[in-house]
């Protein structure tokens, strides 16, 4: 276990939040996005709503299954590299102490200065493979029921999200009619949602509304005058 | 609020081969999976490439700006947690000096043996600047060129994985033959891909392989039910 209390966290609220930011920003995108860019080349909104709806189901599943695979591969890269540690903390002893030593000399520390630690962490090889496993490798031991919980609040936040920029078109038969209420109703979920997130994230609210609006919308644009070019 | 997801540190080849793994995971993967769906619902392929071709604009714009963003406000929040750790260092002296202790205490150092290293730092600011950034924050400084370079990678990767699956039904008019060879040709494109991506990021080649290709069949299977059912 890593004993590292007074890790502060970057994200205030955590890594639910982060999977909630990663599965709506693509989710509130691009759906939105595909549906737009269907509204320049189709009139009838039935087949908009079925690639948008067909979009949701790929891209929830596509970033959960992405985002459980990523932390589970997370957990294992930890596990592997920790036996490594362990078994060089052991086996290799001198060459890691060297290591304890290189660390805090780039800090500006001589040899002589680093000794009581080097000392100290040889007699708790436990704590010396913590202590390698954060400060040189720099990794920190992840929550093992992370990869489910990650995987399902990605892909309902990409739901969620997806729903949003498509209920235009689920209740509005003319395409362009539909078109433009979503582009309003998406444009400030966008505000919204990006103002939020960078309450969170520590960006400027008002700014990452701003540019969180900006990316959805080039992106709907982008999609618009390909269809457009090519139906 | 690093916006990326934790997956960078078990990349033994560095941020650009991160990048083309994100882009290129996604861009085969919905797509595909978008095509797929339409293919349940609809029997000409004009729609499904136009559709197709929406998507990846949609996708490729999202996933790299979105990424341009991340990279920026990676860059920025490092900058300002320094800016902390600068003032901290200067004006808290006695509570950062504490703050070491306390990291090594964790690692089972008495206050006796982290005193010289609490001695070196207070002799060298920057030093101890950047030892809180990594040692108490776990950050690294992140290269400012980054945000740009991050972006096309990612959106070209998108593009290129995108076009894949898109490329039969741009040359086979009837959308379940397209579908049948975009369904051979991807799949295989994915386990090769999911093959390589485990090479860099030390997942087992064949098991990369074969749970990228999973990924992408069952995004894909879930998109052409759900397009079936709706159209």
């Amino acid at each position: 276990m890593p004993q590292t209390p007074h890790v502060e966290q970057h994200f205030t609220a955590g890594e639910t939040v982060r999977d909630i930011v990663i599965g709506m920003s693509d989710g509130l995108t691009v759906p939105f996005a595909l549906a737009a860019g269907l509204s320049g080349a189709v009139s009838s909104t039935a087949i908009i709503v079925t690639a948008g709806l067909a979009e949701i189901a790929a891209g929830s599943i596509a970033m959960g299954l992405g985002g459980y695979l990523a932390a589970r591969s997370d957990a294992e890269h930890y596990a592997s590299e920790r036996r490594r540690e362990q078994l060089e903390v052991k086996e290799k002893t001198a060459a890691e102490e060297e290591e304890v030593r290189e660390i805090f000399a780039s800090y500006g520390l001589t040899d002589e200065q680093s000794k009581p630690i080097v000392e100290a962490l040889s007699k708790r090889p436990d704590a010396w493979v913590d202590f390698m496993m954060r400060f040189e490798l720099g990794l920190e031991e992840p929550d093992p029921r992370r990869a489910l919980r990650s995987a399902l609040t990605i892909a309902l936040s990409y739901i969620a999200g997806g729903l949003i920029p498509l209920s235009p078109y689920l209740l509005v038969p003319v395409a362009r009619t539909a078109l433009l209420i979503s582009v309003i109703v998406t444009l400030l979920a966008l505000l919204i949602f990006g103002y939020v997130k960078g309450h969170f994230t520590g960006t400027m609210p008002i700014r990452s509304g701003l540019q969180t609006a900006l990316i959805g919308g080039l992106a709907a644009a982008a999609a618009f005058i390909i269809a457009r070019l090519i139906a």
